[in-house]
């Protein structure tokens, strides 16, 4: 027997009519890239979305056809996903800080037919432009006095081809589970691989993250989102925030600590979102300055750890409440929020601010557990640590194509790659990457909390644990050490210093000191070329006893 | 071309699963009907729901059945809720203050082949036994101490029952559009409609309530629903709450001032929801006793209109926060929020309290619009009123069995019943019942507009204001009084005091003088009887000027 609600299908375009019929004049307000700062409402985001909408229809657009975009958070790559998604096609945002053969990629492999970009991609993709075999139209997302000269094939200059439209137009109605939006993830290993977005993922996922212990967005907030549109779903701001009403701060291309801060005083932002570095560099500037941001409340750090320096200085000298997000590309993105429990909420504040490190507790939507190499449960403890796997509506069953065949266990979860504990209260802490972590002797060593133990040591500079083949064990763990300038620490100190601090069978079988530990192109860990370095190694317990 | 997102059904299990994976030992305290308070945890709510399920599967209830419950709000009556759900059946929560006549068709006509009933009920029931035509057995909530000797026929023992099972069980799954609960809606003229939940309306429902500007549910919250579950499906809390993990105190069948104070302020309850009469009572037993609720910060007020002395008492002696909310059974039921927008907040203390008595705006799931009476959509300025209709997941479309027939026009909108303005900003105010909003020269006018003004005469106990045939205007109002004790105002008296403060229009053709005016059981004015009372009245503008 059905229940006899209405159909009322979720689509995309329903969050962007309910904030334009609701919240007609609420702001958005951009740092635009051609400089000023500009502002717009909710009302004319949804005017020009339909005009959008109605333009790509006119160039045979159909539901399910790719759109790249190649831009900065602003209003008008708002109103552009919008009017992609409303239209039935599927936005893909492209990564400017790819590789440009991976670009050249990624474009290709979604089949884009057109490709929107910001004023200062031009020359970039100008270079890329012939590789690209499915583009049929370049539209520079500018007006027609910075229009640039451009080899672009079938340049369009976007505000004459929006305006020129009437907007007379109806959202194209698809299926709640069509494809709504791509994101590209880059693995370590072979070719970038496509994430699809449904509408309902984003819907689904948008009111999720909206609960009040994770964004919470609220019609009083002013929401400014720094985390990039395309960078994992631009972490569903775009659709969160004007769900909820939430006056917008788009801060443009320019995320130094003193572009932001001047947004965040200027325009009252009370809560924003982004990645470490960013806010890093938001600290320094304010640290240099003095200045203060009396607005802001609610600090959103996501994509890597965040240091406990940084909760410190957010937190006491800023007043703002820092919750750190755990999320991928693939769980649309948010999986889980560090927000405090009430459990945590009387500890006292070093402790507390420890609590906030941790990746914490699940939205509704997603369902985790850990899980051994044979995909056992592992209980929640706090202390035993395996594969950390995640289900939900918004969680991907595959990737775009089929690249990557199964990615869903037996139960139908998703595996992060990474590895987690999960305490009794449900609360999530990364503990290592499954490629790093060290399995010995059918127990599993942390190479994270080996490095953070060892770079903890006085004399040293920088650390990476990686595990060597064993004929007994399977694997044991090599520390490998950059010492700070002008110091030779001897194994035997350091190992003396690591002693007592972690179980014994965790200790590393041995220490090598190198002058430098390659990084990638993002500052982590290149452990894959470590491990190159090392493969012929032998480890001094070889044939010994352990 | 699809998205490539999990299937996840939107099932309501969903919710009690991840409140006990993730907030298992979060309490839910009950004042039990037994007398004593008690407590329990969500990992033990769910595994007893299961053990409920298990049970009921064992008595061959199916997929689509139909299960009563006639109980007060209890951590019992929640775990009864998710088992029957959990098993693929339907929860009919049957209303104790119905006439005996309609509880005997309301389970008559929804089959109900088990009737869940609180030890309070036990007597009320063995007088409609024999009425009730398709109740296999009668389960008593309670213990086998306090079972009492009953003449129902297979009545069972809760508490054996459920502690009998051994809970090695898996929820049934359904699809998401499956019935999931049923509630019946008394409508003032012939039988009462039983409006059909699915799982997937009540998900998203309290997904969109939980949002910051609605109930926004927190980890942090200990909730307390005074509405009962049997009254519009319990406001959606018994699933809003445990999605959010916020710890439950459960009031039990004592809804008294006293109660629910010492409730609150044993349990630092945060945010309760109730109707007007029972926040009445409470704010009388706080005048009377002066003490205070430290620990309550935000009070839901529906199912009619808030008194604006109530929303002062308690935002200025008691320091809660008063959210006016709007809905239906029909629409699962939360439609509107009086929550602030930033438009207001700035408002004087006077002037904001009464936009807080408006209905306000809609979640993100409820589409509005006002329209005339051949269906055109009217203006949002504040000032037109139209009757209001209501679109999206949490929407009824049809009673069941059909009754009442077609209720959506031809866009899709249900229609409220209820004539309202609504203003620039989306927010929204109820002027009227459109049976009882007067039909004049093609123009409404508010006979609620007209009894409030009336009433401000210090002569005037009572007013009553119902439309009568005119040969001319369709329709015009007279105003029934009833004079306050020792006063005889006369007519011309009332007239001046009305004249200039409605459009000249608006004024009523005749005013009569009535010693009483008929009450419903709940207290409001029954203009049906009124009606018939001065049905060939004849207004002294008939064949005359206007």
């Amino acid at each position: 027997m059905r229940g006899l609600m209405q159909e009322w299908p979720l689509l995309c375009h329903t969050i962007i009519d309910h904030a334009a019929r609701n919240h007609p004049d609420r702001r958005i307000a951009t740092r635009s890239v051609e400089g000023p700062i500009v502002s717009t409402t909710y009302g004319a985001v949804r005017q020009r979305a339909l005009k959008v909408a109605q333009r790509l229809a006119g160039m045979s657009i159909r539901a399910g056809d790719r759109v790249g975009t190649l831009a900065w958070n602003t209003a008008r790559h708002m109103e552009v996903w919008y009017g992609i998604t409303g239209v039935g096609a599927i936005y893909h945002t492209v990564n400017p800080r790819l590789f440009h053969d991976q670009i050249t990629y990624i474009i290709n492999h979604a089949e884009d037919r057109l490709l929107f970009l910001d004023l200062n991609f031009v020359e970039q993709v100008e270079k890329l432009a012939e590789t690209l075999k499915t583009v049929e139209a370049f539209i520079v997302l500018t007006d027609r006095e910075n229009m640039p000269d451009t080899s672009l094939k079938n340049a369009i200059c976007y505000e004459d081809w929006v305006t020129g439209a009437d907007g007379d137009f109806a959202w194209v109605e698809v299926d709640e589970n069509a494809g709504c939006g791509i994101c590209y993830t880059s693995g370590t290993t072979g070719h970038p691989k496509g994430v699809v977005y449904s509408h309902r993922s984003n819907v689904l996922h948008a009111l999720s993250v909206n609960m009040a212990d994770f964004f919470g967005c609220s019609v009083k907030d002013v929401v400014m989102p720094v985390v990039p549109m395309f960078h994992a779903n631009g972490w569903s701001l775009a659709f969160s925030a004007p769900m909820a009403g939430s006056e917008m701060v788009m801060p443009g291309r320019n995320l130094d600590g003193e572009s932001l801060c001047s947004l965040i005083n200027e325009f009252g932002v009370t809560m924003s979102a982004g990645v470490p570095t960013v806010w890093l560099g938001l600290q320094h500037y304010l640290q240099e300055t003095g200045k203060k941001m009396p607005s802001l409340r609610r600090l959103v750090i996501g994509g890597s750890a965040v240091p406990f320096s940084s909760i410190r200085f957010f937190e006491e000298e800023q007043d703002a409440h820092v919750l750190h997000a755990w999320g991928m590309t693939e769980m649309s993105p948010i999986g889980t929020f560090g927000s405090l429990k009430p459990e945590y909420a009387a500890l006292p504040r070093e402790e507390r601010y420890a609590v906030q490190t941790k990746q914490g507790h699940s939205l509704y939507t997603v369902e985790m557990k850990i899980t051994d190499d044979d995909g056992n449960r592992l209980p929640w403890d706090g202390k035993t640590f395996g594969r950390l796997k995640c289900k939900g509506p918004a969680v991907a069953k595959a990737y775009f194509k089929g690249e990557g065949g199964e990615v869903l266990d037996a139960e139908g979860f998703f595996d992060t790659g990474d590895v987690a504990t999960i305490d009794e209260n449900g609360y999530m802490n990364i503990t290592d990457r499954a490629k790093d972590v060290i399995k010995s002797g059918g127990e599993w060593i942390s190479s994270i909390e080996l490095e953070n133990l060892a770079v903890g040591h006085p004399d040293v500079a920088e650390a990476a644990v990686i595990g060597l083949h064993h004929p007994k064990w399977d694997e044991r763990p090599l520390l490998v050490i950059v010492a700070k300038d002008g110091k030779s620490p001897a194994k035997e100190d350091i190992l003396g210093f690591m002693t007592d601090k972690v179980a014994k069978w965790w200790l590393p079988d041995d220490i090598v000191f190198v002058d430098e530990i390659p990084p990638t192109a993002t500052g982590k860990i290149q452990k894959t070329e470590l491990r190159k370095q090392f493969a012929d190694y032998t480890l001094p317990t070889v044939d010994g006893p352990r």
